[in-house]
């Protein structure tokens, strides 16, 4: 039985972006600081190319939740900035290979038609609601997981609705003091601490969400 | 050179307490589920005079946050549930022989005889201030550690004023909801994780807060 997994990085006071979110600061103010362990980590750098950084646990963290994984869901705010109709010009942060290398089903009130990446990333738009990206990403990925991939708003909607099996936050020592909560308005779900993985600089937690 | 510790069960949505507080249920609704992972420890049922409890890693954390400390300072809401003048009938939630077996100092607005119990532990109370309490409870501590004992509301303070050295977090798989935010209003502490132990139930996560 297929999964619907999530994993995103959390502040200690509970933030999953920092305040006064823009396009030029997506993660809002100091959000970029949630996402500091990632970037030592040598599985991130060869995603990226690059022959550098530490092999620590976080490593195998980073492995865990890319392994298995057949389609992702994300948020619209997390696709792109912008807001409204669509400019066609844009096609993610990620550059021409986005990390995803599956089909990403993108939150939205706005159609457009499919963008294929290189590496095997698709993007579809889908624009009715997240019980449907989540059945046309559970029919893609098959036998495989499903992950939602954020940001917070998107996360809380499929813990609110009950749809998420797995989330494993990445708990990292630093206060941003005010942004975007990730476990308010969540209903009522109850965690089972199932893993947890110490690292430098970070703690990974991963919780089942039982039903 | 002694250190001024706090360790507290926090819920995974960053709550210390629960909602509606109330003589009755003095950590609010759902509050105890903060606790569970404790009730079940070797250590926790030896200090109530029981043989009993299962031997895990919380149990290793119980000891460690105990050892070495040589005075604690509390809020009036966490030595009891009383306000305004005092009752002096009322001698704390703990019994005869409270756990601590050192003196406590307790924040208080009101001025009372220091009320000394069985095994060690002695109630004094302070009207003059977080600085105030932590002075006399360095001194009367020597080379052993001040433990900040809580509620929420004396560790934010504490933390806002640049007094605490190391936050020992019990981060608990429970959502509340509501409540008493532990890590709200408390300026802007750097953090360095220490230490993790994962444990049933519970993950424990030690910051030392760097000045």
């Amino acid at each position: 039985m297929s999964l619907v997994r999530c994993h995103i990085a959390v502040s200690l006071d509970g933030f999953a972006a920092g305040p006064d979110q823009s396009e030029e600061h997506p993660l809002g103010r100091g959000g970029e600081r949630l996402h500091e362990w990632m970037f030592t980590s040598r599985t991130w750098h060869a995603q990226h190319g690059r022959d550098e950084g530490e092999r620590d646990a976080s490593d195998e963290v980073v492995e865990a939740v890319q392994n298995g994984i057949g389609a992702y869901v994300m948020g619209r705010n997390m696709f792109g900035w912008g807001r409204g109709a669509w400019d066609e010009s844009w096609r993610g942060w990620w550059g021409d290979d986005p990390p995803f290398h599956t089909p990403v089903f993108v939150l939205t009130h706005h159609e457009r038609e499919p963008v294929p990446m290189r590496g095997g990333t698709t993007f579809f738009f889908v624009t009715d609601g997240i019980e449907a990206a989540l059945s046309k990403a559970r029919y893609v990925a098959g036998d495989k997981d499903v992950t939602v991939a954020g940001g917070a708003s998107t996360v809380r909607q499929f813990l609110a609705a009950g749809l998420l099996d797995e989330l494993y936050l990445h708990i990292v020592p630093v206060l941003l003091g005010a942004g975007e909560r990730l476990l308010e308005d969540v209903g009522e779900p109850s965690l089972e601490q199932i893993e947890v993985v110490p690292a430098p600089g970070v703690t990974h937690v991963k919780y089942r969400v039982l039903r």
